[in-house]
């Protein structure tokens, strides 16, 4: 390892309907309905205590199918080269991917989840309560997402959807 | 390595006026006029094409002081013990940090940042935008932060506060 690198374990898998990238809807907010869960390696279990009191968690994880890093990306709501940084796009320098997703119950190691956006068999890193006190951030400019309409982003986000 | 371990690399170094962890406020809402600055390394510069159009982003990055981590923690903001999954407490089995900053300017590879909670030195794995279509969810519940008053929290939270 060199000094930049830095290690990660799993510590649990999270599954879903979705099993095929370029089927995938690419954020919580076009996956309204997706159901998922997530079963949480048994020696990480006790770490969940008292999570099942917020109703919306990120999760960390990593994108597993690897796609290959680029730093300039085309994103899935607009035809139009931008810097991956700038974009949500999984074909980054380091594969982390970042969802707040619906928390619907835990039992036992088991999270039951909805608005899933995430692979089937994806490796997850980290869960941390999404809140009303820390990640309401009253946004001021959107980038390039101010270009892209509801309506075609709606029909860009979801699951199907092909990019001709 | 074994299967379930994941390797990163770090794309940049965090620069702020937090030199000391117990006074480093615990989140940008408790951090406001913070100001910090990242150098991105420069063979991923191009990356950040177009990011200068968002006035918010996500950081992603290492705790690097490594904090041993604990499955059950007392958050900073009460003195309770919760599971460290329900906590934003840097003593996490993977010590993946995630802060959602006003970005106030990029400079070639050099980007400066408002509201920073992060310790001086600390390396950065990935930048998202954060966005309005993206990112503000309906929360519902926020578990035991909703038995946590404003004073508490803006005292606790902020710069300085030592617990006794």
């Amino acid at each position: 390892m060199n000094p930049c690198d830095i290690l990660y374990s799993s510590i649990g898998i999270i599954h879903s309907e979705h099993s095929i990238a370029e089927k995938t809807p690419i954020q919580p907010v076009y996956a309204k309905g997706c159901k998922g869960y997530m079963e949480i390696f048994p020696e990480y279990a006790e770490g969940l205590k008292d999570l099942d009191g917020f109703s919306h968690i990120y999760l960390l994880y990593h994108f597993h199918q690897l796609p290959k890093a680029k730093l300039i990306v085309k994103p899935f709501l607009q035809d139009v080269e931008r810097g991956v940084f700038a974009t949500r796009a999984p074909c980054r320098p380091n594969a982390l991917g970042l969802s707040v997703v619906e928390l619907v119950g835990i039992d036992g190691n088991i999270l039951y989840l909805n608005n899933v956006d995430i692979l089937d068999g994806t490796p997850l890193l980290d869960i941390k309560p999404y809140t009303a006190k820390f990640d309401l951030h009253a946004v001021k400019r959107n980038g390039w997402q101010d270009e892209v309409d509801e309506h075609t982003a709606q029909k860009r986000g979801k699951r199907g959807y092909k990019r001709s």
